[in-house]
């Protein structure tokens, strides 16, 4: 292997996530793992982190999952690497800053306080739920450092268009 | 003194605040110092928790600081104990664990990572802002266990009644 | 109040703290209550953290403890402003790093992760436990940054030489 | 890739380390990538981290590196995958719960933290340094679950050995 290996978040909601959740979750996965990139997540074996780890692994991926509790046991079936934080949802604040990009695939607190956090960060995320007001709120707050997106295809172009601009700097603007 | 400290948390944005979110911030120290209770700002000499705890501070209160950075030298002028974390924005979650009541004062990012945390931990949150997409976003994911009120007297009558609920158990519904 | 509070903390084993541990924690506790200092500990119900904050509340001081776990409701009976972190052990570092001075009394595992956390963050320490091969190996990392006494007594004036010091720069070596 | 893979941390000083801990890192690396196990270090362009980090990726291996600060720019070279927390040394909590094993190569401040802490989470630690005063300490402490080692061939069928009763429940006592 050679160079540092580009890491994309796939953030949502656990026990409540939605079926459309989990089914672009799993989507993500696959397309990540097909693009030779490391998909991170919550870790845990519950919902959007499950799924989107469960494609990933389906694709032939790497998956890392970076759990809120003190025991590996936690982690999700496809989780190739556990790393074990102990640190409760302060853990939220590692995930956003190790992705090179963060998707929100749904919407729950925790993923809320994701998105608070990588934008923070003056990152960009990409957004894909069905949260129109979600959308409102970030965008009050960090402008187009958040992308909307409405399907898996426009996440996976935004995260191609932000890992390039990662690479070569911004582009430049006229 | 005897027993446990009741401490209420003001949360606000930094460099952002407006004038309206430094003069509430100001009014919620004093008040909060006035009832007895500690005051817990997130520390730095900046914005809504300088403001809060220099409140604090001129009504004679007591106020904690939780700072991002590894060194105390960064903590606002009316900060009597610097909690020193060394976690950056990860330090938000101490925050609002260790809060009894959080009032969300004036609206940004950070502020926006620790209201999804409070709620997250299952507590209740008190919003005081001119930022009705928080409300709405926040509502949407949380229920009443978000107040949103629009004074400072409506903050302190919210404090009261959630402390009481603390203190003798959720009141029955009929 | 005026101006920062002076935070000691006082470190040493839960259920493995001997008698003479628990005297000692007891009386450094008492002994910062009444020299107006704020009292640091882990804050649980257990050992050193439980004694030290009984002392302090016995002679009136001011006592913090910062928790490990997510719920206050761990917090020893003598502590007044309880700090939830939800970081597990790796709250040591906050414990620490907040502390002014850290007199470890007593030793463990928790505490060695302790003194070695105060030492590489550049801070001296005091060592009060029957523990020769604790001195000798933190010594030969971090020289005369832990002292090492016999007594509470001794203790003290190493905390008070130091909180000197603190305020007013390093003694001239001539 | 097919379930979790063994994660070994290598932890040791930075920029006081002797040229025998780089030396014996390099081949740890080697040896720990040789084996099919991911590398976890502390992840800095310093001392051990980076001399593991490099001899790992000589041999093909897959490497971790658990960052303090909160930009991943700071990573050592040989790192593949780099974990931004900006937690500062509270970081050494997520090395030694994340490490299956934890191998420390040579001693310093940090890394009397990290044994401290491993062993504090019940875990067992291998030390390979000449730190006759380090081994006294922590056996002290801890009694056998500190393994002292002499070379790096002992210290590889320690990690064996622990993996093995790791996958397959404690050995029988007799």
């Amino acid at each position: 292997m050679a160079g540092r290996l580009s890491v994309i978040g796939v953030m949502g909601p656990a026990e409540t996530a939605t079926v459309l959740d989990l089914s672009r979750a799993y989507q993500l996965g696959v397309a990540i793992a097909e693009q030779g990139w490391v998909l991170l997540t919550g870790g845990r074996q519950a919902g959007v982190m499950a799924a989107a780890s469960q494609g990933a692994k389906a694709a032939g991926g790497l998956t890392l999952g970076i759990l809120p509790g003190g025991d590996g046991a936690e982690a999700a079936e496809g989780v190739d690497i556990a790393i074990v934080t102990d640190l409760g949802q302060a853990r939220n604040n590692i995930n956003v800053l190790t992705a090179d990009v963060t998707i929100a695939c749904g919407m729950g607190l925790g993923t809320a306080s994701e998105i608070a956090l990588a934008l923070k960060a003056g990152k960009q995320v990409i957004l894909l739920a069905d949260a129109p007001e979600a959308a409102c709120f970030f965008q009050g707050l960090a402008g187009d450092r958040l992308k909307v997106v409405a399907t898996v295809e426009a996440a996976l172009d935004w995260v191609k268009a932000i890992l390039h601009e990662l690479q070569t700097g911004p582009r430049p603007r006229h």
